[in-house]
């Protein structure tokens, strides 16, 4: 309460910053006005890296076009590759969820960027006469271009983490299709016997379906990487330097190490949501599929006696408050219910991009928050357990884990 | 009531099928046990000859592996080549929504085929001792192989027609922006007034919008074009011919001019619905483009005094039934409808792809029919309108359409 | 083509109609206009009815507050009642997806009783100078308040069809719960086995279900019967009689026989689209829960000898076209499928009704669109099977049908 | 790291637990095995107080019953009214989105319970001899009975505080309509000029809607009240006292003070997700009502110039990094991305109650997850802005907010 003070100023007045912020006024009313979630965009680590990277990105194309004095793009530049580095995440305290298209996103960045870069410099916070937020981070900017290109290249980083668990996720079921290679079950079509198969083919289905998910995985980063940074508030690039979108293009991409690329039309790739929808259309493949094997792990291995008892998933915790040495499916439970959040999102996703109008769509901060939580939680969920190589008796992955002593043998 | 019948027989019993039906027992049991929409199979001309395309190229595979006899493999493929060309759709009677995983309309095709191949060879149909419904035109087939691969052959069909009609508009699209390249215009973002733009570069958005959604259906239909065919119940091509599967697959290449090949792996192909849930995000994606668009056409249509009152949409029809000479913007509100049905129609696919269970999915059939129905209601959404030359006074496409005398120059 | 037509005319131009059409121009146009499903609202006999019983209660109104001559209204209200018997549906060929609020489907009406009433009266088609589908059908009137009145009621009488089907559905099941009222089984949480309870437990279940969602089911009617009749275009009644919203609303609670009863504030009820909302949530409840049942049936069906086996479903066709003999549930996976399809007609509802804007909500068709599907696939799917008490030999209804030799005595 | 610990025992083995923790062996598990969203119950004190209200009523009834010593009922109970004091709410660390239909969330309350009551009583942290997790404080209860009565009871704490909120929010609206009742403006159906009228009568429409969105609320509040407790396992009671569901009810009804009430069949409701697909259907409901209104103010604030300029919303920060003195309707904005966001809760919330299967739903917890997440988000959203009454010169709510100084005299 008794909290030291610095006073900003913006457009609705003057308002006071706790003393050692790097944030300023327009983050502070940011959170006052969107206190939706409880959360704040520093949950996603991937998307505060990836605006440094573009602000980064600005700096140094303004500093090439002599827009920006070097020792000013010096500092922003440093104090850009810190918060890469994960050092400041905390001062990226707005909710996802909020009106402005990603201004609040946008100034919170700017604001936290040109404090650190004063700092570097010996300036106190707030000295906003040397370094400005606007006037200096922001350069040649609009939250409509720095915005939708920071989130497009998080995205593709988060993917990245998801496509690298998939990966771990199917060798753990192609291991397991090896060693199940010789027992024989029975196949099924609409839950009647069909004709016999091995459960090292059953096995060997969950590893394909994965490794597919993955290739459209990569072909949705592909969309993500156009960038329409230039563009500023429409498009148009007004009073853009004619240099500046491919200069700023070119450096985020040496920044960030992924093949950004401008857009052929960039009033279009202003308002665009469309990639969007196919990575979130995609995740919901990727969800869809993943619930139908768990629902299939989970009917394989249902009994102990009055189930089809065809597999043993591992038990990893008691299964019942009332029914000693009950043992439930409890991971490919908890997955069975990302792969729902997760399609519940993409339908967000799809009112989100729907609901753009003109020139831009203003509702892009849910489109993130939604599409970073499906990517988060279905890594978590395809990810092997447990981490640690100390606890390798446990045998194998998340949802791929049955003992040794499958019972199929029918 | 007094219709004249013949008698046919199947596991469940005996059965009167009318006498001049080209179906037979299993097709009369299928539309009693499927009352559902009123609708037929028929209704969707290209899946019924995709399910022709299939069973002729079955049916040379197997006269050439020795399975068939040439005769009867010479009949069966002119009934096909007769269905492919339109003629006895109306026989194709199986309610689209049915159990059994498309059992229903795999059957009426087969007897429909054998029924039409008898009468070739001069039988009279239910002959079946010459050629069998399921002995014969069914041979070494599976609904669970057959179904899938016509339906995916259909839906490739129907989504080269989509992207005709979408090439048109976005050429019509393509023309008003030119004639608008010298309208200026307010631009907006989150519908407030921020830096000017021309009209020309609006409607060029809209054009390349639709170029890029073409793009993402030509990706969809590659997936569609891997086929299971051969691989039978379960996807093992238990007790098929070694080198059936590759034979049929380049007839049914040969036969429909796509690109048909091979799954790498059967089993997975049988039961997967990934091609499906890809191709229904495109069309999500499709939908909530087209939408956007003519809430933009909508809005920027709006007035005449009291709105945005920037383009004129041609009159199409009066628009009250109390406030005469009021004309509304109905062509863009039904495609903002159409795509509303689209992205419904895409969580009722997700849904059924995440229920299949084991080695099948057992709702293929509603994933056909969303499918169909969104591919056909998008398309004609998307048709310039009207078709006929003769009045072509009325300026351009569908949604596109703006009167010269656009309401722009403020 | 060389038929024979009649010229009316409307603000477009001239046009030609067919002569023996009861329809007039501004069907024909909305036909050309919106050339979308392939399908017309006749498909729909309930909203084919209530828009009569609605210009039936009109006509009455007027003709009692001295505004529409009495034997005008005496041909009008003769019209109407044929309707209402189901003589005159095929003439209402306008698509049910369309643009401009309904305005097609009222004109439809209007049309076509204006010319039956002009034969009552013994003059030919298109005689509008005695007869005119706007100064005496839509007397008093706008689409905007007749068009939701009739589509409400329409849902109603369909709600009330389901529900009928249900309470048989429920009852089917009560038997068969009775039958089983010995027989034990093994309770299973999470597909494990859990603790014992009978089979009559188990399908008593299923009979409470569904007696549950028919209470929310008649709770959604009650606010369907919020009439907005007088309000004309946007619910301020302008230009009306102020008496003639309690009198319309009043004959037509007596025509329908249904509570209908004006809405508390006009402005809202006008653009509100809040029932229809609230009666798509309760069938996606209804379609939840017997998706439910249906998914439970065909597990506790599974095998014969590698799956649960513990009821029997009587077979209905042959189960495949290649293993002789397998029979499949082929009646739960339709209903199942219906599930889907009502599950993503909800999102429809959804997504038109969030669009609506200022005044109304000019996406009423697709939402009425998709409410009538719902209810007609619903009330098909679980209606018992087979209808003809003469085949009463067929145990029981469609989804609950189990042999008495159910296997359940493990 | 060096961290002090005791070590507890669970079927699968010992574990290490911190020393201070409440909380034990089955938490600490849960927590492995589920660290999903990086988020923990506590986030939902709602849920943290009906959990320990249940808590509280079981050991009463036990004890009256004669099955729990007084002493330690005492000592259960005074730990349950900490908890729901909130005073132990951060030892609730399991992650919401769990396996296992909810146990290890009941898991966590019993050991904080437990733990807490061994403190009351002078023993030390997991002396489980005296008080033991399962034993006492679980005693005649199941994670399937006590879990979903907890969410149940939660959702019904946190639908009331939504509901208050929304009937200030009306009130907003109401005294904004009575401000705005002489000012007229043009009525407008399809975006194009209808007929006359005032600013009152739409803002009136908006106070209507929340109003019947809150009965709504009531009524589906009203189903959650429905209890299981006391069926154990699945709902047969097995091995309970046949008193203490009566018993346990009353005290919770008691503690509560809602209304609970017993189940009528404890079978079909401990499976029975339908009150939360009501609840969830009626959420929607509210979200697309709440996403209606705010799409009319931004519209209807749209310009300055070139828009309707009909309202004017108070700034609340400066609206763009690039366009000085740009107000852009961020509050309705964040508005519509939260009615989005519980729109695809709602799809979360049905595809987890469609996948229940026999006699429990294994999902409940996602269930829970989404329906908490959409009544925080939305009541965050529906509060009016400032809560500080020193603020009180801003004029009015979140949404409605509106200057005096109305542009609408057109």
């Amino acid at each position: 309460m008794a909290q030291a003070t610095r006073v900003e100023h913006d457009l609705v007045g003057d308002k006071e910053v706790p003393a050692d912020a790097y944030y300023g006024v327009h983050t502070v009313r940011a959170v006052e006005n969107f206190a939706i979630t409880g959360s704040t965009i520093a949950r996603f680590p991937d998307l505060i890296a990836a605006l440094a990277a573009v602000k980064q990105a600005a700096a140094q194309a303004n500093r090439d076009l002599g827009l920006l004095p070097p020792d000013i793009a010096h500092a922003i530049t440093g104090a850009c590759e810190e918060i890469r580095a994960g050092r400041l995440t905390e001062e990226f305290v707005v909710d996802p969820l909020q009106g402005g298209a990603g201004t609040s996103t946008n100034m919170n960045a700017n604001e936290v960027i040109a404090n650190r870069a004063l700092e570097i410099l010996g300036h106190p916070r707030g000295y906003y006469e040397v370094i400005h937020p606007l006037d200096h981070v922001n350069l040649g900017q609009s939250t409509n271009d720095v915005y939708p290109t920071a989130v497009r290249l998080a995205l593709v980083v988060s993917l990245r983490r998801l496509g690298d668990s998939m990966k771990v996720l199917a060798d753990a079921f192609g291991a397991k299709a090896e060693e199940f290679a010789d027992v024989l079950k029975m196949g099924r079509t609409q839950l009647q016997d069909a004709v016999p198969m091995t459960l090292g083919q059953e096995f060997t289905t969950y590893a394909v379906m994965i490794e597919e998910d993955r290739q459209r995985l990569n072909e949705a980063a592909a969309l993500l990487l156009e960038s329409n940074l230039g563009g500023t508030a429409i498009g148009t690039g007004i009073n853009g330097h004619p240099r500046y979108a491919e200069l700023a293009c070119a450096y985020l991409a040496e920044i960030s190490g992924e093949a950004v690329r401008p857009a052929s039309d960039f009033i279009e790739a202003t308002q665009d949501c469309g990639a969007f929808v196919q990575l979130s259309g995609v995740l919901k493949r990727v969800a869809v599929k993943l619930s139908k094997t768990c629902n299939d792990l989970r009917l394989t291995s249902s009994g102990p006696t009055a189930g089809l008892g065809e597999i043993n998933l591992p038990p990893v915790q008691a299964g019942s408050s009332i029914m000693p040495g009950k043992v439930n499916p409890v991971i490919p439970e908890v997955v069975n219910q990302v792969a729902f959040e997760v399609i519940g999102n993409d339908l967000t996703v799809t009112m989100a991009a729907e609901a753009g109008q003109l020139q831009l769509n203003a509702f892009e901060p849910v489109i993130a928050y939604s599409l970073q939580r499906s990517l988060t939680h279905l890594r978590a969920a395809a990810t092997p357990w447990p981490p640690a190589a100390s606890q390798a008796s446990r045998p194998t992955a998340h949802t791929s884990t049955t003992r040794s002593t499958a019972r199929s043998d029918w």
